[in-house]
């Protein structure tokens, strides 16, 4: 497995870009061996908003969680051509080239339960662990900003772009970022080699599937 | 099966009423049979917002609706004591009494395939299917509201509330009401006596497993 793609859910808020993206994903298929991994986003938040108001137990948001992600990779294979939705991963391993696999995480995740039921697990950390699962060489989370920044770059003018870091740096770093505190943990037990990137781009994802330079951050373990 | 209640989503917008309904609803378990399904809430809303945007094919808004029916009974049993959530029909019908099944009827629905993809269908319909697929005596609809009225009671003061009406003049009825447009048909079909129910007065619901009387539309067939 060459790698896998964490689609994130804010990119739904761009419908001409998710679609573009979408079928830029579609025929990346026909010359990498990749896997889709869904963000959660809209209904993910519906579920962290039942959190705030309810106070859901640990355990009951994060299977919550793990089911928007089913939910938002139902909708992408909406938008993506010879696209297969599957709960499988063996299924999703073994597509023919050409085929572009959707993995949707519920049942995987609920039988295994490899991962702390907390906030700090979000679909970054289960695309993390699923590519560490499919021994992937790169794991790409595709998202609606250009990589991580120093600051907040949605609040700060002087947010700068790191073109790369390391896990350990990332995991020192007491600071929100566009990805979840539990990923630099879960990329130094599985040596993976990770990238953030913007979705609004698509030729950026394919330049880190040909190792090619552009515009993302490398987190290198 | 005495009765099949359909829990809906928008009663997740008053927390303390929802509470109580739950506790309420643990309660009427522990004397008589009946099966929980739950609506699809605020996660449904995602997807019809989704597919006002991107207008999605009927199909992946149909799975989607129902995914979220899921995510909502997840929700759920984190405030019923003793439920037990459930993908199989056998299972949540065959619960020891006093145990409260709660059924996530995405597998179920995807395997048989049994309704129109459309918004005609929502968890209405759904549960109604699933009521006569369990020959459950009842169905009753628990909403936010105190049945089905003349008009819709959340614009006009002059809306009445309807004490009973046949499932044929619901159908004849070229109206928005509370319940979805197909539910008319299905109970015609299944021949299942249905009520629409707050759930802001649990005792209510509690009168109809009693066959009592009490303030509710009971839709005949």
């Amino acid at each position: 497995m060459e790698a896998v793609l964490k689609v994130g859910g804010s990119l739904a808020e761009y419908p001409s870009s998710l679609k573009k993206l979408c079928a830029k994903l579609a025929s990346f298929a026909k010359d990498h061996k990749i896997v889709i991994v869904p963000g959660g986003g809209r209904f993910a938040d519906v579920v962290r908003d039942l959190d705030r108001t309810y106070g859901l137990s640990n355990t009951v948001a994060h299977e919550m969680a793990v089911l928007a992600m089913d939910q938002f990779g139902l909708f992408l294979s909406a938008f993506i051509s010879d696209s297969y939705v599957s709960y499988s991963l063996e299924k999703a391993k073994n597509l023919p080239r050409g085929m572009l696999p959707i993995f949707l995480p519920s049942k995987f995740i609920f039988r295994e339960d490899p991962l702390e039921h907390s906030w700090d697990v979000t679909s970054d950390s289960i695309a993390a662990y699923i590519a560490g699962t499919l021994h992937a060489e790169k794991l790409v989370l595709v998202t609606d900003v250009d990589g991580i920044f120093t600051e907040n770059p949605k609040k700060s003018l002087n947010a700068e772009l790191i073109r790369e870091l390391s896990a350990k740096q990332l995991l020192s770093w007491n600071k929100r970022t566009c990805v979840d505190r539990m990923l630099p943990k879960i990329l130094l037990k599985t040596k993976l080699d990770c990238y953030v990137v913007s979705g609004m781009y698509p030729e950026r994802i394919q330049a880190i599937l040909e190792n090619d330079r552009s515009i993302y951050t490398r987190i290198t373990v």
